[in-house]
């Protein structure tokens, strides 16, 4: 019998679980909101993958969640969710309240480390690129990050949404929405740090309005910056903010610009558009990335 | 007979030489300024170390060299500087005149690479810590990170002491000296970058001058985006500028107050003190990096 993973991508405001094999083998899907009612939501996943278990090869399972989480295997709240502000899901065992619902083995990552390693994972082409990283920009900003193929994991995980960037307040005097930081990355470019700036929802801003040039000034930062700490082979650009028609264009030509020539590296300075792509996986890297690490908990065990 | 090991750090003003077997074993060194003539130079480190190959056991050589260099080892370049600025350096093949003049295994890294090695290597609370960064304030602003005990290399290798960071003009015009970048973190922050600000060798600013707040503020936002990069387990900060006296302490309180409680690690929140540590190493972090790295190259065979 065929082997089938389970994937959860466990976001703030849904849940997506799918049960499959790969990106072209898509069994069952299921998305549902993410209610303050933590465990009733997490039942819901377990309730999804349940039947597979006593009819067909449910062989592991992969979470990839929004945070901040415990990735630390020997910490006592490994698998579970920290100090979100997300109401009902501070200190929720995410990981042990499935895996023992489940009895599989169960993998566990941030949603951007997880999206990271999906894009890394099923796409032949990044399977050689390390560093390798991954940027989402959409109702927060999130960065996944892979060394040596795996993910990137210290004292909590890579957190460069929180990035400290250049503000130019005279240009923007917007004050940056990050409840911690203010203006921040997230702060400032986040999709809803563009809809309090300009006054209306970021998807109805037309292609003309400034704020796309300003946007991409803000994500080109970020990509300069993520670029000198990890010189990394290839960055993913994802998120729904980044599907903003001719966005990705902009920020490679900015990042080129504000590098100034100093990255001495044909990728960056002759084929910036092989260094700054969009997800080979469209909105699916998360959920994909939790499968490819199911795969990857079993295979390599 | 015992093992010695070679050790070599290029610097941009000058070349540290030693042969040892660790920081408590360092049998002779020999310092001497980076000339115009790069093969002339390296040509003196090979004179001081070929008495070893035949009167001693000497094993293998670490090269600890500043930059940009490739990394590497399938490239046709591998071990030269690139498109340094300095006169007489550019693609200079540093590790292949080494290696064939002395014909022994020879480890090849960036100087922050390496000094984040040593630290790593020859401190055994450090050997547990990943990641682990390594950053240098000085004449220049150089960082090395080590991901699993490894040194990170991609497309080129970290550079993050370009770090594009808030620079608020109206609290310091200073325009910034970075030929790339102008106002870069190594534009403002570095040790030229202080003496052009204030009009008088950094050395000199009095303990009670506005010139240390205002660098501490700068150090702890790249400290802050290293943070936030990485989640690193610990940061050493090291070099010359980093060494006036209450500018760690300064540069705690300040990462704390920006990171505003986002990383809830107690490392951060209790135990700062820990997390931005000076070097065990002192200024010796590169070249006993590079003895380290002669070292491992032989024993990992």
């Amino acid at each position: 019998m065929k082997r089938l993973f389970g994937g959860i991508e466990a976001g703030g405001t849904k849940f997506v679980c799918v049960v499959g094999s790969g990106p072209n083998d898509i069994v069952e899907e299921i998305r549902f909101p993410t209610t303050q009612a933590a465990e009733e939501t997490i039942r819901r996943a377990i309730a999804f993958f349940a039947p597979y278990i006593h009819n067909a090869n449910l062989t592991a399972i992969g979470i990839a969640t929004f945070g901040p989480v415990d990735l630390n295997p020997v910490s006592p709240t490994y698998g579970c969710i920290t100090t979100t502000p997300k109401p009902g899901w501070s200190q929720v065992d995410l990981r042990g309240i499935v895996k023992r619902a489940l009895d599989l083995p169960v993998a566990f990552e941030t949603d951007v480390n997880a999206a990271a390693f999906g894009e890394y994972y099923w796409t032949p082409a990044n399977r050689c690129l390390d560093p390798f990283v991954y940027i989402t920009i959409g109702t927060g900003i999130g960065v996944g990050v892979l060394v040596n193929g795996r993910p990137v994991h210290g004292l909590v995980h890579p957190e460069a949404g929180h990035f400290s960037i250049p503000h130019d307040k005279e240009m923007d005097p917007f004050t940056g929405i990050c409840p911690y930081h203010k203006d921040c990355l997230e702060g400032l470019a986040s999709g809803p740090a563009m809809t309090e700036r300009w006054g209306q929802d970021v998807k109805t801003l037309p292609d003309s309005h400034p704020a796309w040039e300003l946007e991409a000034e803000y994500i080109a930062l970020a990509l300069v910056n993520l670029t000198y700490a990890y010189s990394p082979q290839r960055i993913v650009l994802g998120g729904g903010v980044s599907l903003h028609p001719g966005l990705h264009k902009s920020v490679r030509q900015k990042v080129q610009q504000i590098l100034n020539g100093y990255i001495q590296s044909p990728v960056v300075l002759e084929k910036i558009d092989e260094y700054i792509v969009p997800p080979t996986l469209g909105n699916r890297s998360g959920v994909l990335g939790a499968i490819a690490m199911a795969i990857d908990l079993v295979d390599a065990r």
